[in-house]
């Protein structure tokens, strides 16, 4: 049994909001849209980064837009997101990040005053990473052709000699750690945009990871894969690695990490943790011999404070992903499918 | 006399179409919000793109987000527009393209086959520069909070040893070569857009220039400065130059190449075609002994058949860009102050 995505134009010859997901309609988009338009070794690799060799040094390159809405949330803004989701991106390819461009694409009646702040915020993080925004861009849409201010910022880094990483590299036996626990981002985007009232302010849990990976690569350079699992969550992201890697994975429930307030609105909402976008957290996928060594200095990383070994590679079922629940029963977790949480990042 | 920008917040603290336009008000933002953000020395540098050193390497970096309106227009589309500016601002620091990343920002019920078009578009103008698509992304946002697509294209590009290319570079007596007839852009963006019915089709000048770089470089690498003037046209281009250089520039009206339906426009409408957006011209300021070698290696490349000298550098009035007339006077010309032609690129 293996994952298929469905046909974009299947119910719809229009873009969906579903197709921005990072679930099953954005890998159909990809797939039968804009894979064939630019078909190329690099990036039929579908990582989150590409890795060019230059003069003898393995430069990584990536690029995301930021969406998010609202643009101020608890535990960050679309500035210091901007800046985490393109340092996670590079260092998810085991880069440190090297310089940073910023785009921005503004509203016609954007307050200044909110512009100098994500600047700011733009720069903090930017500043905190040891990364230098080098290079940018500004636009100016009409009011009513764009929604406040989006940005993008695109990232190189310098890939350390002899790694080796991707999503097709598991290899059953591995084990699977995931940095800390699921859902803080979404659930904070979520509860500040529909206005909930919670007992308590859930924060996102947006931060650079550079330096946990940095961490982890001092253990052993022997990682399969390392990736953060932002929209379609920690499913879409293991989905992802079991069908580049042809294996199956198998994590328990009672070994996932989640905050007992996030669980608590997710249980409200019917979200499943599992496909809440984290903009802090990552998964790596080792051999197993390296797996204890490498969760003690994750823990001993601010970041990797709460990290577990959640899951195994297994040869069985190739491309599905399991999970043993709490009951000892066995369910299959699919990608996401549909459009669980809009403009998360 | 110096060109000062005005505050952005005078008269505003919000942001304005012409705070994209590419002229003063676009400065002013830049000067007072953004830089202060991110104040390193190669942003400092205000360069179309930032060169890093990686292994001895010299590597160009630079973005653009494309929110052109109307989205196919005559000569192009968003999407070879999209790869052109990118691999053009690569070019301008003497690079040859290697990557680029593709970010796309799309509208809730675009169009597939639009996409589709678009993206197709990218993946041919790409293939026509020998770069590749690398790295990508895709964001959805609701219907009504964009306008069916934004891009942003990143690139990287390797710049030859040897080159020291700077808008500050410019010194009195070198010669202002262009590489052709100005307007072309703006004008077939700005008759498709308000539906102008003109005798004939003018079609946008949207191409890459890289290779007509290569063709000057190999007459001399003694290049002091390139620029391809889009957002705020030649003029802006001009004085950005003059500012950064602290020297005058002086252009002879006759010499400047404008079509003739493009000037035709141009009157009808009150443009000064030193203002309208180009995105397949280029300036290269040079020591005046190689003017003549390079002016015939761009009129021998199919984009610079309409090269021409259209100027000095000098050394009174520092900062100043001056006009000579074809009545044999003299004029001011000043940065683009509005927004003439709002969403060009």
């Amino acid at each position: 049994m293996k994952f298929t995505c469905p046909l974009p134009i299947q119910g719809s010859d229009r873009v969906l909001l579903g197709h921005g997901s990072g679930g099953t309609l954005s890998a159909a988009l990809l797939r039968d849209i804009v894979m064939p338009a630019y078909t190329n070794p690099l990036l039929a690799r579908m990582e989150d980064q590409a890795t060019l060799q230059i003069n003898g040094a393995s430069v990584a390159f990536t690029t995301d837009s930021f969406v998010v809405k609202p643009l101020f949330f608890p535990g960050g803004d679309i500035g210091s997101l901007a800046v985490h989701g393109t340092v996670n991106d590079l260092a998810m390819g085991g880069a440190q990040p090297l310089a940073l461009s910023v785009a921005m694409i503004l509203e016609e009646g954007f307050p200044i005053e909110d512009l100098r702040h994500i600047a700011q915020s733009i720069g903090a993080a930017a500043s905190a990473c040891g990364v230098s925004v080098v290079t940018g861009d500004t636009k100016v849409v009409e009011k009513g052709s764009g929604d406040g201010i989006f940005l993008n910022t695109s990232g190189i880094g310098l890939v350390p000699p002899g790694l080796n990483l991707s999503a097709a590299n598991a290899r059953p036996g591995d084990a699977v750690i995931l940095s800390g626990s699921l859902g803080d981002h979404g659930i904070a985007i979520l509860a500040r945009r529909e206005g909930l009232s919670l007992e308590s302010t859930i924060e996102s849990d947006s931060a650079p990871l550079h330096s946990l990976v940095s961490a982890i690569l001092a253990v052993t350079t022997e990682i399969r894969c390392m990736r953060d699992p932002t929209r379609g969550g920690l499913a879409s992201t293991l989905n992802e690695i079991a069908a580049q890697s042809r294996v199956g994975i198998t994590i328990q429930e009672t070994s996932v990490p989640v905050r007992e307030d996030v669980r608590g609105v997710c249980e409200l909402l019917g979200l499943d943790p599992l496909y809440v976008a984290n903009e802090g957290k990552m998964v790596a996928i080792l051999p197993p011999e390296h797996a204890d060594a490498v969760l003690a200095a994750m823990r001993a990383h601010p970041l990797g404070r709460g990290a577990a070994i959640v899951g195994t590679v297994t040869s069985t079922e190739p491309g599905l992903v399991l999970q043993r629940t709490a009951f000892g029963t066995r369910r299959v977790v699919m990608m996401l499918a549909g459009d669980q949480l809009p403009r998360i990042c």
